[in-house]
Formats: C-alpha cells, sequence, structure tokens
C-alpha cells in the first residue's frame, strides 16, 4: 500500500485499493457490473476507463472468461493490478494502460463477447475542487475522450452480437443512446436507477447488442434508500448480486 | 345514445360515452393528461388523435383555457360532441373532425401552448381481431399517419417554448425522442409506468419543449398495481389528479 491507501470492500468477498485523493469507486460501477449480461464460460470481456478496476473485480463473481481493464491513468493501473494480486483474481483480470482512443483488437486480443464502460459523467471541465486534483478530474470530465470515442471503441472491440453496458446520467440518456446507434449498437435493456422512491432517476443503466434487432425493454426501476435513509433490500440485493 | 354505447366515468366528476365496438379509453390517456404540464389561465391546448376525448375533459379539471381535440374518426368526433355536452366541458372543450396530417395553424386558432398526443401505438398493421374492426384498427394501428407525422403537426401546432407530450411504449422511446428533436422539440421530462414494481415498464410518458435546452429528467416510476393485483396508493392519486 501506498501512501494515502487504504484497502475497501466493495463486497464481503471482494476487496479494493482505494485512495481518496485519486479515485474511490462509486456504487454506480457495482450495480452495472450487477446489470449487465455476461459470458459464463467462455469468451472475453473489456472494461474501459476502468478507473481501480471494481467492474473487472465484480464480474469475476459471474463470470469465469478473461477480463481486460483498460485504464489510461498509470496511477490507477498500478491500484488495479495490486487489487487483482490481493483478490487472487489474476490472471482472470489483467489491466491495460492505454489511451481508450487508441485501444486495438489486437490490444485485446480479439472482439469481446461484452464490453462495459463507466464514462467520465461530465462533458464540461471541471471546475470547483477537481481543478486542483489531475486524477479526479481525468476520472470525472471528458478530458481525455468524450462519450463517442468511448462507445466507437467499445464497439470495435465487441463482437456482432456482443454486448456493451454502459452506466450515465439521465440528462445524457438521448445523447447515449444514439452513440449507441451511430456504431451501431441498438439499445436493448434500459434500468433506471433513483435514489428514494419519490426522487428523480439519477443514474441509467444502458445495454445494447451490435448489431442487434430494434427495440428496448425498460426493466424495473431500482430505489437505492427507503425516505428514512436506510438502504432498501431491493437495492442490497442487487448490490450483492442476489437478484 | 346510440346502439352499443355506453356511459362510463373517467373519474369520479367526469363522464364519457364508449362503446366496445368503437372505441375506449386507456388509463394511458388519463395518465398523459396528469403528467404533463397545463397552461393555468392563458392560452391554448390541442390534443391530437383525440378519440373519445378523454385527454381534454381530464384537462378540464388541471386548465381553463380553451382545449381543441383533433380526431379523424366521425364517429369517435361525434362522441366526444356528445360528452363535453354531458360533462358541461362545452365551449371550453372543443372537437375538430380532421387528419391530424392535414391540420393547419387556422384550424386551431393560433399556435398552442401545449399540445398532447396519445397516438397509434403499434408501427405495424393490425391482424388478429382488429383486422375486423375498422373503427380499432384506425385508433391502435399507424394506418393514417405514422408517429413522425403525429409529432411534426405537434411541432407545427405549438408556440416556441410551448409543451408537447405523448404517451407510448417503451420499446419505442428512442424512435419517440429522435421525432421530437427532428422537429425541435426537446425531450424534457420522462415518467415510466410499469404494471408491478418487478415488471418491465409498459408505457412512457414524454414531455418537450419547443426549441428548449438540452438535458432531459427521469421522473419517479409510477407502478400501478402492488403484486397482489390491487392498485397501489401512489397509481390511485396520479390517476385522480392528487399527486
Amino acid at each position: 500500500m501506498r501512501m494515502g491507501e487504504r484497502l475497501d470492500y466493495i463486497t464481503e468477498e471482494l476487496l479494493i485499493i482505494q485512495s481518496e485523493d485519486v479515485f474511490s469507486f462509486s456504487i454506480d460501477a457495482v450495480l452495472l457490473a450487477r446489470f449487465c449480461y455476461v459470458p459464463k464460460t467462455k469468451g472475453r470481456i473489456v472494461d474501459l476507463c476502468s478507473g481501480n478496476g471494481v467492474i473487472p473485480f465484480v464480474l469475476t463473481q459471474r463470470s469465469s472468461v478473461p477480463i481486460i481493464g483498460v485504464e489510461l491513468q498509470k496511477r490507477l493501473c498500478d491500484m488495479a493490478e495490486r487489487s487483482a494480486v490481493i483478490n487472487q483474481t489474476a490472471p482472470q483480470v489483467s489491466f491495460l494502460e492505454k489511451d481508450v482512443r487508441e485501444l486495438h483488437l489486437e490490444d485485446i486480443g480479439g472482439a469481446a463477447d461484452l464490453v462495459t464502460c463507466n464514462p467520465p459523467y461530465f462533458a464540461t471541465p471541471g471546475r470547483n475542487e477537481e481543478n486542483n486534483n489531475p486524477y479526479l478530474l481525468k476520472a470525472r470530465h471528458e478530458r481525455n475522450g468524450v462519450l463517442l470515442d468511448f462507445v466507437r471503441t467499445a464497439s470495435q472491440s465487441v463482437k456482432e452480437k456482443g454486448k456493451v453496458a454502459m452506466v450515465l446520467r439521465p440528462e445524457r440518456l438521448l445523447e447515449l443512446m444514439n452513440a449507441f446507434r451511430t456504431f451501431r449498437i441498438e439499445p436493448k435493456r434500459m434500468k433506471c436507477v433513483h435514489p428514494k422512491s419519490s426522487k428523480e432517476a439519477n443514474m441509467i443503466l444502458l445495454e445494447g447488442i451490435k448489431c442487434g434487432k430494434k427495440g428496448m425493454s425498460i426493466l424495473p426501476p431500482l430505489v437505492v434508500y427507503h425516505e428514512n435513509g436506510s438502504y432498501t433490500k431491493e437495492f442490497r440485493q442487487y448490490y450483492d448480486g442476489e437478484n
């Protein structure tokens, strides 16, 4: 462990190295890893904008296929690789320090069956506190590629009829669905996450199929908190992969 | 009342002439009339594909402005006009027998502040039972205009910064949002309706603003039934306009 780092639980069985100064995973990433379809025993999974690797680690609980996390920031890749050792998930999980915009099929060993991505949420350059922290700035703001770049690479990295799953804010839903369409990923399943049942959604999980047929389903919504602030049973089950 | 017609309650205060052979309103239309923003005392509302007029009648409970229902089918227009007499909502509510594709601003007396539309849901020609019933065929299937036609007329009929609200099935969400964009209606508010909390959405309420800024909210979901099949309290309140 390096200065400022700590070891956190993702779930009861999974640990992850984090650092407030650099990056901490959000529940968004865990929910995406629970939401997406996975190839169970054959194929390959690629996670773009992998951060400290939370999605690959969660996916090991659902699949035995190789999982490759692609992350631009050396410091985050390094944390993710050390977490892989701690979780004893190497060699299933590996990380590649690379700009997603420059990823080629050779880098990942051929087209994947599933590509996941929890991209930077904000199209605008960060102002406020992030300005002083280059790690957070790159992780949260579209400083090194925009949504279309990530979806383009996802499409180029996935097999025909393979799945692409991403998480984003509701205000960018139409932009995300059209980005999918632009790169021949047909939006097929969507799930809205609401902080409380009386509140607007603050997260959208979207999955598409490369060269899939038209027609989308909106899955049951997920509500995170009761009105009193405690987690709902459905959220705990979904987060823990018990659904 | 004519042969085969009956008088039903929409809500405690509102009656409507219906006929199983011709057309019966669905809860979809009522929810749309509860969901949309309305001009309260100034302006004008237009309801396209008005059927037997359920949306205009519900909107009289929320607004005092003139409401014009546009409906292609003479038989439905006639039923709607007689319901207006029964509900004593004339002259606030009037109906125009016209193909939505041929509607002009002069027909409605100038641009509206709100345009609502519960269009035919099915792009494909009807097979099964509807084949034998021309009224239902026209009401449910895109025999006299397609989604783009209805959205085009909605856009042409509404003021800049005015609202357009429509209801459709989730599988056509992206098509609907892009149709809005095509005619410069920016999608702004969306609400998913789920038959039960554990079920996929079967209805989408979408509202846009003509020449509005980008950025959409996904409102709290609406669940219609408890698992035991009884209506939820939230549904009853929403349907009755008590939210």
